[in-house]
């Protein structure tokens, strides 16, 4: 077995990001951070039979006490009611403050499981093994924990970053068509925001990740994790930069919030708000004319979305109204100033927007 | 209008502690925090006719714009339905990341409305303004926020500072006698696990207290504050000393977890929870014999009841058994050496305790 690792520098809270094939039952990656201390593996129900034995095996290596916890599946489950669950397991369980949580999944289960480690008991420490492709290039990594609410998404949670990531590539083997093609967007998403030789290697590479090709997902997530990991650093609460990674999340919550969470997959609902984004500078002025279009056609060629759904602009208004990059009443949104490289507008003429909204 | 100011010394996240009568309406108080910002004054329906147009007046004049948010009254609210209604109303009033949460009310609205801004947003400023006795002394101090589960009180939470703490201490005219008791209990609590010369002149002036002569609440309010004060900047984050704070509360919260939330004011509670521990103590020839009846004898002179409820054996361990400060599934106790010196005792033996709880 090799494997990568990386870096979040964050002083006291940096961490490493260890991504290879066959990671989950590598004993001395869990080592370092348990100890005597027990752990409580939140999985989901889709997971938990492919993929949690062989890290309670690595547990048991490493002489830890162990006990699973196993949530639905879906992004309807990112809510009060499920992590309220996952409590009430880790308290019939006596878990204590010592007690670490893994988080086993993809992002419901990482945001999930992250947000019941950042809360139970004010707060225990926690360890991120993605097994879905969007997971492992994005929401393991930079400590953003959550849940939905019903007037918006990952509206309630909190900056709590993990005691190490481990993205074990050999998972994303079973990894839905769909599920990978979402992961795919948040990853051409770096390439859109902060780098145009890795968009310009997607391009060319699109069919082999597609196919699941080893070394180029290899690259693909160690190029996505090194720009993330970069940019967490630079701005861990999201103070500035940060909201960059945010391309594409304004329209595409809007999406996931008003067609109800999990009608569309995340990744496909920021595929849709990307090239949003991206029509959207292109009308400022911002962006030089066929930067959308050539992000539109990488993302469908990776078998996404690009239009969204059916929404009246009130609709999109309110929802966008909501957002947690917004200040003082103004909509922040992402822009391109081409592809490659992003900035975050807060002064974007709100009639502009109103009018793009509605298709005028 | 004269006031005391105390410190809270946690680096770049102290604050001042403001004690007063008449400082609920002081523009100048809340002015350094605010700015530009709006403000949620987050607040339950007792409160909210008596104190709310108050802090509203002194928002406007430091020019801040403020919406209300309205809970119903008592410990049963302090739970993830009334949090996500509150979670509700902030999105619905488009509360950004700027927004200020101004917590006004008892040791509820502060626990509650304080995880709403640790978690609204993934985090937002608030400023707490205790309007009961057990809120000035306790639990506005120190950043200790969050809401029971219904397997344990104060189970999900977070360490979320405030900006400011002002305590007017002329909104406990109108606090019911009952809680009046209740905010004594955690005063007294005080002179036991630190501070014998402060318990004795509570044991002087418990009845001017009860009578809430301003002189001597002003007293016992700042002496209350300046322990906690100095044993948070100590240990923010519980990793020791501050358990000392528990004393009484590991039997507290047991009778408020299985009595109901709500049955027992959290006071009263731990008012027998303290007398437990004392009584156990000299049990275990820690504490000197007569101690436990000098501490029960000046609660009683509080008001405070000093024998738990009817409680079967097992449902003691078994509540006790999920306390916060547990390590490895042991019980961990607040006992006393002697009056006015605690201890934390993580090696009681687990035999004892369970005869005691008995009652053998």
């Amino acid at each position: 077995m090799t494997h990568r690792t990386l870096t979040v520098g964050l002083g006291e809270r940096s961490y490493l990001i260890h991504i290879g094939r066959g990671l989950l039952d590598q004993a001395e990656l869990l080592a370092p951070h348990l100890g005597s201390r027990r752990a409580a593996v939140v999985t989901n129900e889709v997971v938990a039979p492919l993929y949690a034995q062989a890290v309670e095996r690595a547990l048991e290596a490493c002489g830890t006490r162990h006990f699973r916890v196993v949530i639905p599946d879906g992004e309807a489950e990112k809510r009060w009611e499920t992590l309220d669950r996952v409590h009430g397991e880790l308290l019939r369980a006596q878990a204590d403050r010592k007690t670490v949580i893994v988080a086993l999944g993809g992002g419901v289960v990482g945001d999930l499981a992250g947000f019941a480690a950042a809360t139970y008991q004010r707060g225990v420490a926690f360890i991120q093994v993605p097994t879905t492709l969007l997971a492992q290039v994005d929401s393991s990594v930079g400590g953003k924990t959550g849940i939905n609410h019903a007037l918006g998404k990952n509206m309630v949670g909190a900056f709590h970053q993990p005691l190490a990531v481990i993205a074990d590539t050999a998972t994303l083997d079973t990894l839905p068509e769909r599920e990978l093609s979402a992961g795919l967007a948040e990853v051409i998403k770096y390439g859109a925001i902060d780098d145009i030789a890795f968009f310009a290697w997607l391009e060319e590479n699109i069919e082999r990740l597609r196919a699941r090709d080893p070394g180029a997902l290899a690259h693909a997530i160690g190029r996505s994790c090194e720009i993330k990991a970069r940019i967490v650093a630079l701005d861990e609460r999201e103070a500035g930069v940060r909201a960059l990674l945010n391309l594409g999340h304004t329209f595409g919550h809007a999406i996931e919030t008003l067609e109800g969470y999990g009608a569309w997959l995340h990744g496909e609902a920021v595929a849709a708000g990307m090239v949003m984004a991206a029509r959207f500078s292109e009308r400022l002025g911002r962006a030089p004319a066929g930067d959308a279009l050539r992000l539109e056609r990488l993302l469908v060629r990776a078998g996404l979305p690009v239009e969204p759904p059916a929404i009246a602009p009130d609709a999109w208004l309110d929802a966008m109204g909501r957002d947690k990059k917004n200040e003082a009443g103004r909509i922040t949104l992402i822009l391109l100033d081409r592809l490659g490289s992003a900035v975050v507008e807060k002064g974007a003429p709100q009639g502009e927007i109103e009018a793009f909204v509605a298709g005028r």
